[in-house]
């Protein structure tokens, strides 16, 4: 399988899902993908089927949205 | 960091998701719970923030709620 590809676009929610993604899955095994530093991607993942982001493209192209909820800090 | 925990209802999309997810993850990274046949740990999943499934709770506390998005697969 190739990489997955996370797509953001530098919101607090974009850049909080990344580090989190980024922890678990291997560095190798995913590709970050700024949309709002490099708008010639915008094409592509819409083509994948991205919806919103952050979304993680899965390699069998399988498209995960992912909606950030509250974190559990933030209600303490 | 402790163990992220994905929850899931056993639903097609949860299963999908799942098993995209634990691609990438290490399996000892990530603990499985399926909320349709472990009931017991519902109230676990909402106290931890989780509003619906498929959901990965991260060792931080964040929570990544997922919407699985259509498979480019079944678009063509």
């Amino acid at each position: 399988m190739g990489k997955a590809i996370f797509y953001h676009a530098g919101c607090p929610v974009c850049v909080s899902a990344e580090q989190d993604i980024l922890h678990l899955i291997p560095g190798n095994q995913v590709e970050v993908i700024h949309l709002g530093t490099d708008k010639s991607k915008i094409t592509d993942a819409a083509n994948a089927g991205v919806k919103s982001v952050p979304a993680l493209v899965m390699p069998n192209g399988n498209v995960l949205h992912i909606n950030f909820g509250a974190s559990i800090a933030d209600l303490q």
